[in-house]
Formats: C-alpha cells, structure tokens, sequence
C-alpha cells in the first residue's frame, strides 16, 4: 500500500475508529489517486497551463458546438462554461457549499455546533451514493439491515455487486413502525459476531412504503440504534431520497440524520441525499454524500479521498452540466417556495388516494400507514390467498392499470406520477381487480 | 443463482464462449434485475400508470421547478421531459440508434454485413463504461495489458477496485509504434496460465502519446491480437475517447474496433466511446459500451442485461438531462462540420506545437511520435538525469507553466487547452526550465 493509502487509514483508524473497522477490503486500499486531477489543480494559476485533456477555447473557456450550446445557452456564461467542462472530482464548489447550507437550514440556532456535517461529496445520484458506500463499507460477508419491504435495488447495490447479506425484520408491526427493526433482526440472527460491524438502513419518507416516522417514533429509533452501537459499530445510511415530502402536519420533515449525529461514538450516520425526488430533477443525476464530521476535520478530509477515489474509479467525474443547473436553482431565492409548491401538488394526490383507499373494503386491501413521499403501499388481505404478481398482471391486462408487485403480498401505488382527478378511478379499478380475482362480487 | 441469471450465462457460455471464460465471479453474478423498471416498462400503455416513483405532471410530462426549467427551455417539449425525467437504464433509445449510425458512418457500402455491432448502452461517460468492462471482466488476479506509458485511472479502475494487475510493454521501441506490445507482453510474463483469458487495452489516438496508428502498424497490430488469440480468449478494449481526432492526411481515423471484428472467435473487441470529447461535452458524462454483435442477436442481448445491472446497481439510471442535449446535437445536420471544424481548429494548435518542438535541442527533449489526440509527450533526455515531477515543480514555480508529469522521463503537454498564440512561448519556457535544471545555458 502506497504512503497516502497508509496515512489516510491511520487518520480512519485514529478519527473514526468504529468507522474504520466497517471498511471493506476494496474500501481500505482506494484513495483519491495523486494523478493528473491533483497536478492538474496544482497548475491553476500558471500563465501557461497544458495540463487537462479537455478542449478550451484556450483561457479556460469552453469550446462548444453551436447545436449544443445553444440549449444551455440561458445559464450565464460562467456556468455554460461550468456545464460543459469537466466537474471537479468531489463536485462544484459552490454547490457543495450551497447544497450544505441546503441541508442545514432547518438546525435551529444553538443546534449548529452539535451537529456537525460534511461539506457534501457529489455523486451521479442517490444510488451512486449508495454503491460508493457498498464498495467502500460493504463487501463479502457484511451485514446491511433494512426494514422489510425494501426498495429492491439495495439487493442489487449491496449484495449482488459486493457480496454483503441484507438481514431484514418487518417495517410494521401490528399496524405500528417497528422502530427496534434493526436490533429485533440481529437477535434474530445467529450467524453475527459478537462485536461485527453492521450497516442500517435508514429510508424516512420510504420506498415503497410512502411512511415517515412520527415524533415519538423518531425517539424509539434513535434509542434504539444506540443500544445497538453499544455491542458493535453501526453505520447507519439515513437514505433522505423523499426528503421534505411530508404532507401531515405533525410529522417532522428533517432528516433523522440530525437526530443520530453525535449520540454514540459507534454510531456513524451517513446522508444520502440529492436533487432527484427533493428537486424533481429526475433526469440530473446529482447526488450527495455527507459525514458527520466537521468539513476541515481530519476523517472529514479523509473520507472526502475514499470517495472522490471511487468516483474517479467509477464513473471519471460527477456531471457538471446538472450541477450548473441545479446551482443555479439554489442561488434563486424562490426556490424553497417553487418546491413547497411541488409538495403542496403532491399532497393535494396523497389526500385524495388516501380517501380514495379509506373507501375500499378492508377484506381485499389493507393500506398500510402512510403519511408522505411518492407511494402508497398496499397489502392483499391474506385471507384471499392472492399473488401479487398474478394481481398487478391482471390490472394490466383487464384494468388498464399499472401498479408495481412486491413480493408475494404488496402492491405499491405511486401516487407522484398519477393526475390528481383519475386517482379515484384508479383505486376503483385496483378493487375491482382484486374483487374479481378473489371471487367476489363488490360493486364498483 | 436465479434461473434468470442462469439463462443469461448459458446464453453466454454458447453464444460467446472466448467472452463468457472472460467474466468474473460479479460478472457472472449480475444481470439487469426484474424489478420495478421491468414492470414499469410493462405498464407503458396503461391508461392509469403508478408504477413510476418519478414526480410527473400526471400525463407523462415532467413537474419541473421554474428555474430549473428556464436553463432547459430551448429543448423542445419532448426533449424537455425526457432531459428531466429518468432515462431508460440502456439510454434513450433514439439517441441509441443514432449513436450506432454516428459509429458506422465511415463503415464502407459492402462492409456492413461482416461488421457486426450491438445497439450502444448508455453509461456515465467512458470512465463508467471502463468500470463496467472491469467489473464484468477484470476481478481478482486477472490481467489487463496496456502500452506504457498509459493512462493512470487504468490503475485504479482495474487494479485497485477489482484486483486485476495490469502488465505492459513499451508502446514504442527505437522510436517506432510497438504493434506487438500485448504478445511481448504475455512472453515477458511467466506467471500467466497457458490458455488464461487476457484483457489488452488499445487507445488510439492515445492518452498521453497522442499517437494513432498508421495504415502498416494497424496490420501488424491486428495480426498481433490474431495469434495471440489463437493461444487463448483476448478481449480488446478499444478506448476510442479521442477518436476522429487525427490531424496527419496518411493517418487511418476510424476506429480500430472495425478492423478487429470478426477476425478470430477468441478475439472480442468493445468499443468504449462517447460524447465527452468527440462532442467536447466534458461535463455531460455520455458514455457509451458497443460489443461486436447483432443488435438484437443472443449475445447481444445478454450482455445488454448484464451492463445494465452494473449501470442500476451503480448509478440507477444514465444521465438524461446530456442525453437529451447530446440527441438534439446527433439530429442536427450540421453536426458533422460543427465537429470538423473543432477538429482543424485542433490541428492549428497541434502543428504550432509541432514546428515549437521541431526546434528543441535533442540532448534535453525527446518529443515521442505524435500525430493525433490530444496530447504531446515528450521524454526527457535520460543522460540529463532529471526526474519528471522535479521538472514539472521547477515549470510551475519558476516559468508559470504547467505540465503533468508521467512516471520518472516523462512530461505531457495538453494543446486541446492552450491558445494557438501561446504554444510557443510555453515550449520555450518548457525548454528554459529543463536547460536550467540540467545546468546548461540553451539561449532561449
């Protein structure tokens, strides 16, 4: 191992010890090379500077062709330049500043020195932010807890690509979240070491389940994962992809990040952020990873290597052209209202589904709790004996009507993509399906 | 392994065998999952579709934040949605025919029969699609060759995230392109098992060299690659990133992907291209994974799931904002000549650094062979005794010009970002710092 691999570790070792111990093999010897980016940025200031293999009109700017230029042509033109040219590794400065006060601007005032937070890593979205973690905490053999049902690709980012087994207990339990799912699925579990690191899932508003947890909740969670940071390291990936999209009043909005940094020296929690869901920017691919460690702190800097090294491995450089856009949105003063518009349309869909479901007959659909995000989560009453699969299949076919199966049980509902008028027909045609498949005669 | 997975490695083993020995144990593991866009896909031409957890305006059309939308709006409405919602995990497919056509358009009337090439997937630019190759085919002990000196981010995304080692020979030998680098290579190496599949690198025009090959070196290259494949399974990575930049009459500028097709069931060249600069859109992360197959063939299909399932488990989906910017471009008949005259604005800076050159002195700079791209490299002379980084400090601090150094002999000058005008006076400056380094007194 190189000297920078060595000394990066130790500061890992020193710094943030339980999070050190959670690293992978792949995550111990990567580093962000000392290579041409590092010779690169050294060279800025020189009069003559032939060190980046991009195309300039020779001072820096960028050399576009007219067809392209022309559809970016509304940003300024030092965001133009910025949009075509080649992000930094750890992203645009100024976003990274931004996007941080972004993240930080519901902390209440004496809140801001207990809470430290990284200046965030950009990533070509949420899921790259999840596989950087996969590679660099994950690997053969690692334990990842999510509460059941899950968005099905963390089986594809942790598992399939890194070897980590995801353990799982229900996200309900009686009708209620299940706050202690973490530690009830390592009891469950015999195969755990004793004191074996373990990483946690955090996804509040969640994927499929649209639920965020209440105030109460939130207090059960977090006592929860620190008993269980007192057996073992826990990392704990709050994945905040729905983040604000809350639409009942006395459910916080935060992300829970806030309420785990500091708690326990064995307690890691990492932010997963990014433009997708929170600014509708679907097609941008800007996502964050943030730390909770002060942005000049030794294991901040250290960390901001590992990443940057998996960025530069995987994917070259974050994309710029997304970056300048949505640096231009943050620099708007509107646009915290331009996205309370965006939760208030959304909100409008969620009431109008949740009545529409408060209608259906309880011995074909139990909705299970929801209160924000993009989904509602369907189960088919048990009763039935019903296949999910065999269900959604049939809405397509005879309903017109896509939904997505999860496992045998779960139908999810993604009330972000449905106009609010024909929710109502939708909910009819799901009970009408599901009514026929059983056998039933329900009027609809 | 799933039945899926199954299916899809027996389509291998059978269609492709030379390809299929090459996976690694994650290469063999990853297919493109049956989840949610499989089952959105299905629900396409549902009236009522909530499959999709993107936030859309309830018909399909995206739900855009004003100021995000500004920066976009000369897209037409089409590629407006399409820029801001998720992009199908292959790409858009419109941009990935065109992308094909742009790919074949130098491809000879009767040649197209015998040429054969899949329908291009998408990645996050040729970085991604490299990680991907190295993914599904690198992994613990297994070797890449690649003519020195190379890119250093070949290190990392082959050796540190999977294990692969890379070997090498000289890309040149007394002066002259060294076609048989990867047999001498295999020959120099005696721990490579008899029959072991290999990985060989080809970048032309290269990175750093700036060099491509001519008409008798691209013969002799090919038939290198042929024997060697007579011995046992080679896959050729063709990294066309600088590909049509060549600025000598004589010099081939097709890629050599197109020679290599066909030529020996063991040999399997990938084509790795994109926009980044052969549209000078650095910061759109557009690349794209060509493999030497039938569009709709067995094994181009199979491996269509398998770069899909690295692209969803690392980044969830490619970018679609630079897609849609890239298809605009693709569409647009002039795009050709807009890219033409990128090329001889190039040219200029390449031949004025070319006289520049042409008029060091030989006992302190050996300018290797170049001809293309976007680089010069040159080797200090090795009687001087200088080391490379020392020189490059000594440029940065005392001549205000900046270079990146390569291994202990060699500098890299990038002419794609310097100023025609001032291409001189840094070699001059170049040739004063060396000068004064190695203690002579060159007038300058």
């Amino acid at each position: 191992m190189s000297d920078l691999v060595t000394r990066i570790n130790q500061t890992l070792d020193q710094e943030a010890p339980a999070l050190a111990r959670t690293l992978s093999p792949l995550g111990r010897r990567v580093v962000m090379p000392a290579g041409i980016p590092v010779q690169a940025r050294e060279a800025r200031a020189a009069a003559y500077n032939g060190t980046i293999g991009q195309l300039t009109d020779g001072h820096g700017g960028a050399l576009t062709l007219p067809t392209m230029d022309r559809v970016l042509r509304s940003l300024g033109d030092e965001d133009r330049n910025r949009a075509f040219l080649y992000s930094p590794v750890a992203g645009i400065t100024e976003l990274r500043e931004r996007w941080r006060r972004w993240q930080r601007r519901t902390l209440e005032a004496g809140a801001e020195a207990s809470h430290p937070s990284s200046l965030p890593l950009v990533t070509c979205g949420l899921s790259h932010s999840l596989s950087i973690l996969a590679d660099l905490f994950g690997g053969e053999g690692r334990t990842v807890i999510a509460p059941a049902p899950y968005w099905g690709n963390y089986n594809h980012v942790f598992t399939t690509r890194t070897g980590a087994r995801i353990l799982s207990a229900p996200a309900f339990v009686d009708g209620r979240y299940h706050s202690a799912f973490a530690e009830a699925a390592v009891a469950a579990d015999p195969e755990l070491g004793e004191d074996e690191p373990v990483l946690v899932i955090l996804n509040l508003p969640s994927n499929p389940g649209g639920y965020s947890a209440t105030v109460d909740e939130r207090a059960e969670i977090r006592a929860s994962l620190v008993r269980l940071a007192q057996q073992r390291p826990v990392m704990v990936i709050c994945d905040d992809a729905y983040a604000g999209l809350v639409y009942e009043a006395d459910i916080p909005r935060e992300s829970m990040f806030w309420d785990l940094v500091g708690q326990h020296p064995q307690l890691t929690p990492v932010k997963v952020d990014g433009s997708t869901k929170e600014f509708t920017f679907f097609g941008g691919r800007v996502g964050f990873l943030t730390f909770p460690y002060e942005p000049e702190s030794p294991a901040a800097k250290a960390l901001e290597s590992k990443v940057m090294g998996m960025v530069r491995s995987t994917v070259g450089s974050p994309v710029a052209s997304s970056q300048a856009i949505l640096l231009q949105a943050l620099r708007e003063e509107s646009i915290e209202e331009e996205i309370e518009a965006v939760r208030q349309l959304l909100e409008r869909r969620y009431q109008v589904l949740r009545e529409a479901l408060d209608q259906t007959h309880g011995d074909l659909l139990l909705p299970q709790p929801f209160n924000s995000g993009s989904f509602a989560l369907l189960q088919l009453a048990p009763t039935l004996g019903l296949d999910a699969e065999r269900v959604r299949k049939h809405l397509l076919d005879e309903e017109s009507t896509g939904l997505i199966s999860i496992g045998r049980d779960y139908l999810r509902i993604a009330h972000c993509s449905v106009d609010v008028t024909e929710l109502p027909e939708l909910v009819r045609r799901l009970e009408r399906g599901v009514s026929h498949l059983a056998g039933r005669g329900v009027g609809a």
